[in-house]
C-alpha cells in the first residue's frame, strides 16, 4: 500500500527471461548485423530475427507498453523502464521486443491521432516492426526550435505542396514514411500555424541531399538524412491530427514517453559499463596491487555507483507517475530532469570505465566510446540540455511565491524577534537561570 | 504489492501535523534558545519544551524508530526517514521528537548491550530525553583508523583505570555520562583487544581539556570536548557488552541508523535551501529582469531539484531495505553511499541558495553558511567520505568477478567471432542479399 | 626581452624579506589584535603597528602600487601581485604595507577625481593609514545592479540632501567618511543619473541601523553595515568627479585594480592552505600507511597544485598586462575572468586541505572555513561571479564573427571540397598509386 | 629583464607566418589525405608534401626544438611550444613541420644512445621525415607499468631472440623499424633487467596480429599494432643505450619533451573549438535571441577562456623551465601536472563546442568529437592520468615536511598564544583603552 522498492515475483520472472534471453540471442545481433536495425528485414536477418520476436510474443513481453488494442500487454511505463534496463544493453534488443525509437512515439501518434485509413496504411506495419518510419522535424538553421522553421505546405486543391529543408531525419534512408511539421499559416504564431503530415519516403521530390552520419561512421553512409522537400505534393489525407494547424498538439503527445525511454536503457547501457569496469579492475594489477585496490579506482566504482542508482530510481519513480496521473502537467518537471541527468550519468561512468582499460578503452575493441558518443547525442535529440534545464526551473518554480518584503521570509533577525516574542515569558524565566 | 512511491494516507497526516507543529513551534526554539538543545531541560525551556514533547507522544510520534518496549512505535526506518525530513529543517526538533544524535545511537547499544542495571542507570533517561550522552571515541592523532587508539584501560581489581585523550567528544559539555573506546589488551589485535566503557561525566579524573568549537563559535566554548581520561576509575559492571573485548561488535550495532539519520534530516534542511532560492529568486530584478528568469539561476534551480530528489530516493530506499532485511551486511553499500553523496548535496546546494541572495546570503543573517558548514561535518564525522568510498567500492566488487582471460568478456573481437559463428547460417544468406 | 617568469633578483630580495617580516612580526597581529585592523590605531595598537610600517617604509615596500606623489614607489600591479601573494597570508599584513581594500581603491579616486580640498581632508590620512573609508554602494533591494538604486540626493540651495538605504557598506562602522553613490537626477539613466558623495560619518543622519556580520559572528557586531541616510545634508564641495552624474565614471576607475588586488592574496592564502595540507598528510597514518600515500589524497595535492599555479600565472599576466597597457579595455575581459576563477581556487583548495585534517579541520582551530567563507565573499563581492561570467563572454565574443553561411567556416564536407579541389592533379596521381 | 608574456617580434613574425601557411596549405592536406600522415610519401603525396616542407625549411620552422647539428634550429622547448600552438590545429603539420610524434622523440634517443651506425642507419631519414618509426613498449597484459613486461630477449651467441606480444605499438603498420622494450635479465629488478632494441618491422618473426583502431575506425584497419614477436632474431648491434640493461635510461630521455609537445598542440586544437564555439553562437537563434545572449552559453564561454588561458599559461611556463633547467628532475612535477591537465581542458572545451551546433555537433561533419575522443587518448597515452597525478602529489610533497607535534604548525590555539606573548606588553595597554 505505500513505498516498495520491489518488483512482484511474477513480473520479476519475466525479467529474468528477458535477461538471459537478451544477453543469449539478442546481443550476438549487435555483431552479426550492426547497424541493420533499421533496414527491413530480409533474407537471412529475417528468418534469424522473426523467431526471436515469436518468443518475445509468446513471452507477453512484446510492444508490452501498447494497449491490448495495439497488440501489446498496456504494462504502463513502470514496467517497461524495468524492461528497458535489460533492452538497453543491445542496440537490436528494442526492435526485437517492438518498442524501438522513433517508431513507437510515432505509432502513439498514429494510434492518437490517426484516420482509419492512416492507421491501416501505416499503424500495422508499424506496430508489427515491418516498416520504420522517420520523425522529420528539426531544420538545418533552426535548432531545436520550432518557432524558426520555415520548410512550408502550401494548399494546392485538395493537395498540398511541400517545400524546404529537414534535418537529422533519423532512419529515412530505410524508413517507408516520414512524420513532417511544416507551416501551412505564416500569418499566425507557430504554435497554431502549423500541421503534421505523413508522407511516403518514395513521394516524389522528397529528395535525401545527404545521409549524414555521426561520428566514426563514413561520410554519407549514416541514417540522419538531410531531406529537401522539393514540391513534394500530398493530398489532403496526408495531414494528421485532424486538420491544419495541430502539429504542436500531435507533437506534444509524442514527446513525454519517448524521452523517458531513452533513460531506462541508458541505465541499462551504464550497468554494463560498471559491470566492464569492475570485471577489469579485478583482473589487472599494477604497481604491486590489484586495480581494485587503488582509491582512485574506488573512487570511480563508488562515484559510479551513487550517480546510476540515483538515477535508476529517479527515472523508476517518473515511470511510476506518469502511469499513476496520466497527466503530461504533473510529470513534465521529472520528464525533464531525467532528460537533463541521463546523459551526464552515462558519459561519466562510461568514461571511468574507459579510462580504467587503459589504450585498450580507447579502441575500437570496447564499446566504451560509442557510449560517451551516445551521451553526447542524448544531450541534444528531443532538445538540447539547456531547454530541458529552463523547463525544470520554471516547473519547480511554479511551487513557489515570491516575497513582497524586503528580506526574505527566513531572514534571521525577523525570525528572531518573531521566536523572542512567541516565547517571552519563559525566555525570561530562564535568564533567572543562568 | 510492487513498487510504490507514495506514503499511506494515515501515516502522511501524521507528516502533516508534524511540519506544521514543526514550523510554527518547534523552529522557533532555534531562535529563542539557540545552542541549547543540549543542556538538560530547566527553569523557562523546561516549561516551553516538555508540553511540545508531550503534544509529539500524543501524536504517537515520539521515538518512532524504536521499539514500543523502549517507548516508541517501531514504525522503522523508513517511516523515521520521512518523517526526519520535516525534523531535518530546525535543530531543536530531533529533541522534541526524540530521536537526536548521538543520543538515538547511544540508546541503541545500550538496549542492545546493556546490562539490566546499566539500563536502569543510562537508558530511560535518555529515552525520556532527560539526560544527554557523548560517544567518545576519536583520539587526536588517530583520525578515524581505530587501530590507532592508545587510550587504555588496566584492570586493577575488579576496577579498571583509563588513561588518554579523546577529540571532539560531542556534548560531552552537557553529558551525563561517556561511552567511551578503550584499549584493554594490547597484545591482541585492535578488533578483539578493545571495549567499551560508560563513564559519568562527574568521575574523578574526567578532565574537559578544551570545548573545542566548530568555525564561528567563541574559543573553548565549543561542545566537541578533549576530554583527558586522567587515572579514571571505573567498576567491572561499567563494561559494555558484556565483557573486555567487546567494542568493535557494540560499535558496529551503532554505526548503520545513525547515518541514514544524517541523510533523511539533510534532506529537509536543503529542501529549506532549495525552497529560500525559489523565493528569492522570483522576488528579485536585476538588469532588466527576475532572476528567476536568468538561465544561470534556472540552472542552479534544475541542478538542486536534481540532485536532492535523485538522493531522497536513494535514502528512502535505503531505510527501506534496513527495514526489509534487518541486516548490516545487505545494507552496508548503501549506508555508506548516503554517506558519500549527503555533504555535497547539502553543499551544492546551500551553496547556490546563498549565492542567489547576494550579499545578505554570506552573512549572519541568513543560514546558508552553517549550511554548507554542516556540509563540511558531514563529509568527517562518523568516518571521512574517502574512508566510505571505499567501502561502497569494496561491496560493489563483491558483486563481480575477474577474467582470467587476457581480454575482458566484453572484448568485441570475441563477441564478433561468437555472434558471426552463432548466425553463419543467416549471414550466409544475407550476404547473398546485400 | 621576451618570455620571462621571473622575478629579478633585486625585487626578489625584498619579497623575500617581506616573506619572514610577514611570518614573524605580521601573521601574530592577527591572532593578538583579531577583527581590529580597521579601527584607527590608538594605545597598544599603535605602539605594535607604527614600527611594522616604518620598516615596510624603510625597505621600500610600503603602498608600492601608488605613484611617487602619493607616497609609493609607482612599482605597478605586477610588482604588487607578488608582493600581495606574501600579504595574503595574513588579515593585518595589508594595512602594515599601505595597501587595504576598499582604502586603495577610494585613494586612487580622490587621487584621480579629487578637488584640491578634498584631496587635503581626506587623501593623505587615508594614504598613511590614519582613517578608514567605506564604499557605500549597494543597496538592499538592488544587488549589484546600479540601475536600481534608489537612494538620491536632492539640491537644496548649494547643498545636497540625501535619503536611503544603503547595504553592505563595508568598514563604516570605524570609517571616517563614505563614498556614496546616489540618483541625483532619476529622468535620465542611471549612467548619467548618478552621482558620488564624500560623506564624513559623522554627518547628521548617517544612521547605522545594523551592523551586519558574517557567518560565525555575532549579530550586529560585524562590520558591513546597513546605512540609513536620513536627510543627510551635504555642500556642493561633496561632490566628486567634478560635478553631478559622475558617478559610473568615477566607479569605473576603482575596479580593475582592487578586484586583480583580492586575486593576489587569495593566491598567498591558497597556497598557505596547500602548505598545510601537505603538512598533515606527511604527519599522519590512518589504514597502515601515511595520508600521503593514499591516492584520494595525492589527487587532492595534484588537483590543487595545478589549480593554484595556473590561476597564479594568469594573475601575473593580468597584472603584467594592466602594466602594459594601462587601457581597461584591453584587459577587462582577463579581470574579470580573474574574479571568476578565483572564489573556487580559494574554496576547493580550502575544502581539501580542511578535509585531510578530519575533525579538526572544521574546528575553530583551523582557518578552513574562514577561507571557504572567504572563498563565498569573494564570490559576490564587487559583482557576483555570474555577471563577470557574461563580462568574459562579451569581452571573448568581441573577438569573433558571426557567418552568414547555413553551415559552419569549418564545416567538413565544405573544406572536404575545397582540399579535394586544391589539391586535384596530386590526388589523380595518388590514386593511382593505392 | 624579469616577467615578460610576449614574444620577440622576430620570431613572432615567424608564427605569423607559420599560421597563415598551416590554414592555407596544410589544413587541406587533413581533408585531402586523411590518416596517410603516417605512410611513407610517395606520388601524389610526395608531389604535394615536398614543396611545403621546402617552404618550412626556407622559414627556419623545420624541427624546431632539434640543434643545429640535427637539422634543426636549437629554438628549444619555448618556442616550440609557441609554433606548436599553431600546429595543433591539423593533423598533418607536424609532419610538414618535422616534429611529429612519436618520431621526434624516437629521433632524440637515437641521437642520445645510438650508435654511429645506427645513426646512419635510422637517424638520418627519421629526421628527414623519409620514413617512421615505433615505440613497442606496452603489452596486452601490463597497461602502463613496465615491472610488468613479460617479452623478452635471450641471448643467441652475438644475437638475441626476442620474444612476446606487445600491444598499442602506434604507425607499426607504416614504420621502418621498432624501438622495442625487453626483459634481457629475469633475475633483476626490471630497472637494471630490461633492454631497449632497434628492430627492422621487415625482420622475420616480426608478425602484427591486428592492426588495432581507434573508435570509428574500421576494424583492423587502424594504426595501433598489437605485434607478436614470434623468435625475432637481432644482432648484437641492435642494443640501444650502449648494451643490456639500460632500457629505463633510455626511456626517460624520451619522456619529458614529447608530453609537452602534446600539451602545446592540444592548446591550438581547443582553440580552434573555442573558435568554432564563438562562430556558432554569433550566427545562430533559438527563443528570440543569439545563443550569444544566452547565459549557459556565455558561462560555457567565459569557462572555456579561463580554462584553456591558465593551462596555456602554464604550459608556456613549463617549456620555458626545461629551457632553462635542462634538468628533468626540476620539471617532473611540472610535466606530469600538463598532463594531468591537458586531456580535462580539451575534452571540456570540444564538448562545450560541440553541445552549442546542436545536432550538427555530433555527426562526421564536424570535428568535436574526434577532439573528444582525443582528450580520451591523451589520458592514457605516455600513462594514464592516474600515475601522473600520484607523480605530481609526490613531487610537491618534497618540499615538505612532516610536524612531531601532535597539533599542527598553524593550529590556532599555539599561534594565539605565542602571539599574546609576543605582544603582550602592547596587549596590557590596549586593554586600558577599550
Amino acid at each position: 500500500m505505500a513505498w516498495d522498492f520491489e518488483t512482484d515475483p511474477e513480473y520479476q520472472a519475466k525479467l529474468d527471461w528477458a535477461d538471459a534471453f537478451v544477453r543469449e540471442e539478442v546481443e550476438p545481433l549487435d555483431h552479426a548485423w550492426p547497424h541493420l536495425q533499421f533496414v527491413p528485414l530480409d533474407g537471412g536477418r529475417r528468418k534469424a530475427i522473426d523467431p526471436l520476436k515469436q518468443r518475445v510474443r509468446e513471452q507477453g513481453l512484446w510492444a508490452t507498453h501498447l494497449g491490448p488494442d495495439l497488440g501489446g500487454q498496456g504494462y504502463g511505463q513502470l514496467q517497461l523502464a524495468l524492461l528497458n534496463e535489460i533492452l538497453g544493453r543491445s542496440s537490436w534488443a528494442p526492435i526485437v521486443f517492438g518498442c524501438q525509437a522513433p517508431d513507437t512515439g510515432n505509432a502513439e501518434i498514429i494510434a492518437h491521432y490517426g484516420t482509419p485509413d492512416q492507421k491501416k496504411q501505416y499503424l500495422q506495419p508499424l506496430l508489427d516492426g515491418e516498416c520504420f518510419s522517420s520523425y522529420s522535424m528539426t531544420e538545418p538553421q533552426a535548432g531545436a526550435d520550432p518557432t524558426q522553421f520555415t520548410t512550408s505546405a502550401v494548399r494546392d486543391g485538395d493537395h498540398w505542396i511541400i517545400n524546404g529543408y529537414k534535418y537529422f531525419s533519423s532512419n529515412a534512408k530505410t524508413a517507408s514514411f516520414l512524420i513532417v511539421m511544416v507551416v501551412t499559416n505564416p500569418d499566425v504564431s507557430a504554435y497554431k500555424g502549423m500541421s503534421m503530415f505523413l508522407v511516403p519516403t518514395d513521394t516524389p521530390g522528397v529528395i535525401i541531399e545527404r545521409n549524414v552520419g555521426l561520428f566514426g561512421e563514413p561520410m554519407d553512409e549514416g541514417t540522419h538524412a538531410l531531406i529537401h522537400y522539393d514540391n513534394v505534393r500530398v493530398p489532403d489525407s496526408a495531414l494528421l491530427g485532424g486538420g491544419e494547424g495541430q502539429a504542436f498538439a500531435v507533437a506534444q503527445t509524442r514527446l513525454g514517453g519517448g524521452r523517458i525511454h531513452h533513460a531506462m536503457r541508458t541505465i541499462g547501457l551504464a550497468q554494463r559499463a560498471i559491470d566492464m569496469m569492475c570485471e577489469r579492475v579485478l583482473s589487472r594489477e599494477t604497481a604491486g596491487s590489484r586495480l581494485a585496490d587503488k582509491q582512485f579506482i574506488q573512487g570511480y566504482i563508488a562515484d559510479s555507483y551513487a550517480q546510476l542508482t540515483q538515477f535508476r530510481l529517479f527515472v523508476l519513480n517518473t515511470a511510476w507517475k506518469i502511469d499513476k496521473y496520466n497527466d503530461y502537467k504533473k510529470v513534465r518537471k521529472d520528464i525533464a530532469t531525467a532528460k537533463v541527468i541521463m546523459p551526464t550519468v552515462l558519459h561519466d561512468i562510461a568514461w571511468r570505465a574507459m579510462q580504467v582499460h587503459g589504450a585498450l578503452g580507447v579502441t575500437n575493441e570496447m564499446p566504451f566510446l560509442t557510449m560517451v558518443h551516445g551521451a553526447a547525442v542524448m544531450g541534444l535529440a528531443d532538445g538540447p540540455t539547456e531547454v530541458h534545464k529552463v523547463t525544470v526551473a520554471k516547473q519547480v518554480l511554479r511551487d513557489h511565491r515570491a516575497t513582497d518584503d524586503l528580506w526574505p521570509t527566513e531572514w534571521i533577525p525577523r525570525k528572531e524577534a518573531a521566536a523572542k516574542a512567541k516565547y517571552a515569558e519563559y525566555l525570561e524565566l530562564e535568564v533567572g537561570n543562568l
